[in-house]
């Protein structure tokens, strides 16, 4: 912790929430929230917006997304526990939308984590959706606005979840960076110094053994390549009115 | 992230809870449960047997702790928002503690995020104290024993806390060291990754800027100079039947 965080200047701040269940401990003042689920809602979002579609409906259950499977227009995901839930075409996988034409189309989309994040997220001022894919793009906008930021990461099952924090730690660097963002929270202390022990090789996350062996087990290898590369796209969903969109 | 936890082989697993709130969720098959309140709680228990009291009652509340104020044999502490509670001679520094015959004494303390943490963790086969103040002696005990453990973090009124997760992290590495002990979770990966950050020098810990100016307005740097000074005592508090005595 030899590079200390120097931000007595600040007009705003920026916070690290590492689970949904502690959000209302660090909503309060936050205009903008910032839902993080890299592997891999959030990153399939920005994906699917980057491979055309119009707008993504985050639902709470599987019986709702199902309303929606074989409806013209609609494409209706459903994941849980890392998996493509029974019935359904599409999940959580990033790669599922690339090299499509989605024009037109809206997904209607659970998440076992990410869709859920979103929804406890909905009465913030403004609910954008942050991965890798968009790291710059998203950083670059956030600056731009005068608000607060909340980076609130979606875990995995209510739990910390290591690649989530990271990407904290890497966007909440760049709104520091900027000189307009300064931090009070330990957790976004912590964020700082897990992104700065990973940012040479984002894949190094997926090293710590436990980690590795669900991702195999999963096959997740290749999203997990996809969703920790920066800069793919420069989309900034956004939700209004329940919906995400292109900002 | 770069040097890999390796721990295929090993037969118990050590994993790190970040907040209270998520105790429940970390619990499971966990036979000890150490629980950690750097600053200041379980750093003062430590420093309160090592200077000879017999026993420390955990109460939740401060109406408990009050009933023993003036009562012969027994010191009550109450702590809430770092400072010592209206009526009360004690909170939860461990510097009241010291350069005193305590010999006999039974202490009654309330603090805002340790005792909480203790009573939540009631349940377990076995209970114990962690601090700086007994990290080696703590360590080779729980290396000693076969059980899975849990090193539940106080936190800071129910958020996320640097210094407990750091010294989270300092006492997986000695048991993952061992040999006996492996990891799962990414909440543990990541204490170890804040450790490896902090462990050429623990009072870097409170460089980052918002946290040392909350430790100058509480005027708390003599106290946490000495919670962060590993191996000052061999104590090992453990709980039974509600009470911290020594093992």
């Amino acid at each position: 912790m030899q590079d200390e965080i120097r931000n007595s200047d600040y007009k705003y701040r920026v916070e690290v929430c590492f689970v949904p269940g502690q959000y209302p401990l660090y909503a309060a003042d936050m205009g903008i929230v910032v839902v993080i689920d890299i592997l891999r809602a959030t990153s399939a979002m920005v994906a699917a917006f980057e491979h055309g579609v119009d707008r993504i409906i985050p639902v709470g259950t599987i019986e709702e997304a199902r309303q929606y499977i074989g409806r013209a227009g609609y494409i209706a995901a459903a994941e849980r526990d890392g998996q493509v839930v029974e019935g359904f075409s599409y999940g959580n996988s990033p790669l599922a939308y690339v090299d499509q034409d989605l024009r037109g189309q809206t997904i209607v989309m659970t998440t076992t984590n990410g869709t859920k994040a979103i929804n406890l997220a909905k009465g913030a001022k403004k609910v954008v959706i942050g991965s890798f894919l968009n790291l710059t793009a998203l950083s670059d906008w956030l600056v731009s606005q005068n608000e607060n930021v909340l980076l609130l990461c979606s875990g995995w099952k209510d739990k910390f979840n290591l690649e989530d924090s990271v990407f904290a730690g890497a966007l909440m660097e760049r709104l520091i960076a900027s000189g307009k963002f300064g931090v009070e929270e330990d957790s976004s202390i912590a964020a700082k110094y897990m992104y700065m022990s990973a940012r040479d090789n984002f894949m190094s996350i997926l090293k710590a053994a436990p980690r590795r062996r669900r991702i195999e087990q999963l096959k997740l290898l290749p999203d997990a390549k996809y969703c920790l590369t920066p800069d793919q796209s420069t989309v900034i969903p956004i939700l209004r009115e329940g919906e995400l969109v292109r900002m």
